[in-house]
């Protein structure tokens, strides 16, 4: 385990669930030699080094800042580890694709976090459309809002509600629609915080979606939905319609004078994609196991990236931006 | 049309919107002559015998009170009129069985006004039912809760909350399983006002039916649903459950930072059977006009009132009650 | 009455049911004498000047092809009759404009035919968004899909799915969001259909839309969406979110070993909107008894045609287009 | 942990991820030495003597068939043990009794496993009505169906319909309503299977249900659902009234030509009551460690079987039965 901030930390719970696996390093800049006991590890390091040489290591997760993630996949698929990485895979384009040949080049299995594919409606949505349950798909329609925008601090360093927010929602709009989004037109705003604006970020967008062979779609974000941790999908096709809904906190009606009051969605990333970490990790190990492919590949990391970067282009241009889809 | 209170001023209503049909006369203890403008008809009178003895009218609608329907019916039956009459049929088993052999005597229409069978949902799951959908059926839940109760007067005079209300519900058992209730417990208690209780009725009642072919059910009533007309019924089988719901008053969700809120169901029995009510009266023509047996015959009046004083009956003795279900 | 057709028959159906309206006159094209016992009225004329002359004739309904709306606008006016005009309320700029001013010059009332404003839920929407109920307002999402497409014919001469169809959609988001708005990107394609694209039209569109006050939202459109008529508005705001939702044809539930079933939204406009139009037609009427401003204005009416045109260019252009908000 | 069967891993597992809580001793009249390492525990033994002896072990949970309950308590509390007891907590009034007062004798925490008291959604319910969320409490309904029945064997050893199944039930009717059931009237049959009936059960049952205070209440159960297991609450007060709801396996909607697809309710009683299993262990040590009475005492455990011997006396009988609601 690299990096041992809030994801890292929730990985390290799961795996510690999991028989057959065992965590036994763990590398951060802050380490500290307590940090054994309290992860119930063998080692703690600053080093990321301390674990590419250990050959007993098969694996690494990499849940650093985004800007060393290249730079330890390279590391890493030269160690011949396997490697599971954070969202977004990297910053630069150079380096991404440096990482992205290393890891094609040592042969190592490579798996984007994109947890959210691993959640287990979104995935029956996927399925179901992918067996063509609604025909041809027409329209894709995600819906993605936070209960509360993250700190203003946060918001500086976050690289911009597409590469760290709606990325999500763009990796979702490839997985269900089994296509490439080949362009993009964005409307943004900051309308939750003004602060969001002045940081040169927009707190609430819109973004439209042309995909290659014909479909279209549309993701909303918002930084702030009172009302919890909004996240639903809707592909609508030549045959019907498959949604994956909002999933309540409480399984309650309470019936008044007034109305009828159900509970509100799950409010935190981490209750309501609880499940999806754990899946994402079963199946990282399982493609090790099985040799093979990961089910959230390098690729669909760098194009999600790709798509971000377009949708930021296209606010800040007013023009519709095409996605560059080649990746060499 | 004979009486003009509520019920029979909502039958006037939806019969001046049909075509080849015409209200002639309106006859009423009450009648004046300013009804002739009022209700657009031709005739208004105090004496049923003018209706019965015009050979220009061919169906009555009897929407007296309950302890003049016999009497009505069997001379509008000797006149040689079709009838559509309102619940219960009648007050006494004597004269309500001279009005039964009146009708079959003389071959005309009798249908007893249970507008919830034409309601569109709760036919929709008498009809999966009965074409075996969901296989053998095991279990009824019928929840029938009115938004206010009606006030004392009307409580004293009503035949209490069996005769009155929860008939209803006895003719849905009937028409959700198409088999007979052979008995019945019943809990009751004046939970909603104290008035009601001293009255000698109940306000709140639970009744256990065990039907003919081994099948049970439950049903139970609320004078007092604050959250307005609730009307639920529940089907359960070998091979599965169907469920007719509630219907909101407006189809609008509101999420706030506490609660997702719906419309409550429609607050008044008019609104919730407005169209059941119109159902009812073109079913009862068309049976007519195609000489086919009615769709809620005499024989499904007097079996909803045994099962009413079968159940009143439980009420006052605490024990189980048979239901009389011999028609001579 | 001036045209005679679907929509016409509508509101001569519903206006037959009101009292203190009298429909004296029917004109249209195709007039035959034998209306007059069809439709219950006393006039038949293929001349709307006899509508025009006649001086017992309060208000007109212009239910004609799109064409003839301005024309016939403007000699309404000029003799003094209030006007009901379905959308959309013209075809080219200067002649709307002209009936515009007759419009104002003769102190006639005017309503648009947007009957989606009408409609009880879509209205609680609308009121409570507008009652401040979520704050500021952010989002705004429609969901609007028809159940199955029109005949080729009709395509090729009704303006377009922009001017056809979602200008409903563009009427619903000015109202929605009490904004206008300033700016649409169109992405379209003809997915359903080979033969509408051939017709140089779309069946399927997102237009993502900027509003004046710095919200932003999206309208998605198909021409068939098997499981019958979608429409959904979701209004998401700071402090929550309103939906007005798809209304099932059943209140149903089927539970089987696979899957609950519910009933489909309602399959038909008119059945969908019934309510809707009465409503409007009422409102109409009220607004000309108690001397009020119409619900939908001449000036709205014009709006959504601005809007429907914007669209359309940004479908052609590939760009983004402003929408003329000034009315000379 | 005493017994180690289905339930006890149930908890075996739960127990393993809590920090501060071992499990140190397994034992089991099957007991073999490969369990430490399945169980990853200290010793496995044949002896439930080893666990009562041993100073190291504060807490025993009885995981073993009924029959043996009590006399297990009675030696646990008589060693100074807490105890957590699987329902129901022993199969005679005598016995149980003298367990109880042991128990009470020795200070002993005690907590019947009435696991859904500690699920999410039933425990909201609960607290709402208690806080008078809905006034007064007037009727109680509880829906309670399994997938499918258990095998004939385990029917014939179950101690019936009631003691096994509708036990949850009863306590769920106690929690709920926070008043005694003190009368009951049962309609039951063998509507699934025929082989139940001849084994001398039921497996479909209605029990009404009368409380203390006056309100009423139904409780309905079936050994086969095919749509999975069927668990819903319902509380019906003056204010109002509070669901709590099944819960989807999937959060999925499929939308086709015929219907609205929604998920099933979970299938299975673990995955349905996953959390609550969890729950009630936390509870449990949470009242041992802060010397606070346990949710679900002693008492609570007898007053289901109370009410369970009154049900099924009640079948036999066809009569009401009341309850004994004395504690000596």
């Amino acid at each position: 385990m690299i990096g041992a901030g809030r994801v890292a930390q929730v990985h390290l719970g799961n795996l510690k669930q999991m028989k057959d696996i065992k965590v036994k390093t763990i590398c951060d800049i802050f380490a500290e030699d307590s940090w054994k006991e309290r992860f119930s590890v063998e080692n703690v390091t600053k080093e990321a080094a301390d674990i590419f040489n250990d050959p007993e290591i098969d694996a690494v997760f990499i849940c650093t800042p985004t800007d060393t993630h290249t730079d330890l996949t390279i590391q890493a698929a030269n160690a011949g580890k396997h490697i599971f990485c954070e969202k977004p895979v990297g910053t630069e384009e150079a380096s991404i694709l440096d990482a992205y040949h290393a890891v094609l080049a040592n042969n190592v299995k490579f798996q984007t976090g994109f947890n959210r594919r691993f959640d287990k409606s979104h995935e029956k949505v996927k399925l179901e459309a992918a067996s063509q349950a609604i025909g041809e798909r027409h329209i894709l329609k995600i819906t993605s809002r936070d209960p509360e925008p993250p700190n203003i601090d946060y918001v500086k360093r976050s690289g911009g509600i597409f590469m760290d927010m709606m990325i999500h929602d763009f990796d979702m709009a490839r997985f269900m629609m089994d296509d490439e989004v080949e362009e993009v037109f964005t409307y943004g705003n900051s309308l939750v915080d003004p602060e969001i604006g002045a940081a040169g970020d927009v707190d609430t967008a819109i973004v439209s979606l042309k995909f290659k062979n014909g479909a279209m779609g549309v993701i909303d974000n918002s930084r702030k939905a009172v009302y919890g941790y909004d996240q639903r999908i809707e592909v609508f096709g030549e045959k019907g319609m498959l949604q994956s809904l909002n999933q309540p906190d409480y399984h309650v009606n309470r019936y008044t004078a007034q109305s009828v009051e159900a509970g509100t969605p799950k409010y935190f990333f981490l209750e309501r994609y609880q499940d999806a970490f754990f899946n994402e990790e079963v199946a990282f190990f399982d493609s090790i196991r099985q040799d093979q492919p990961t089910k959230c590949s390098f690729k669909d990391g760098i194009m999600a990236i790709r798509i971000a970067e377009a949708a930021k282009k296209s606010l800040e241009t007013g023009e519709k931006v095409a996605v560059n889809l080649e990746i060499k």
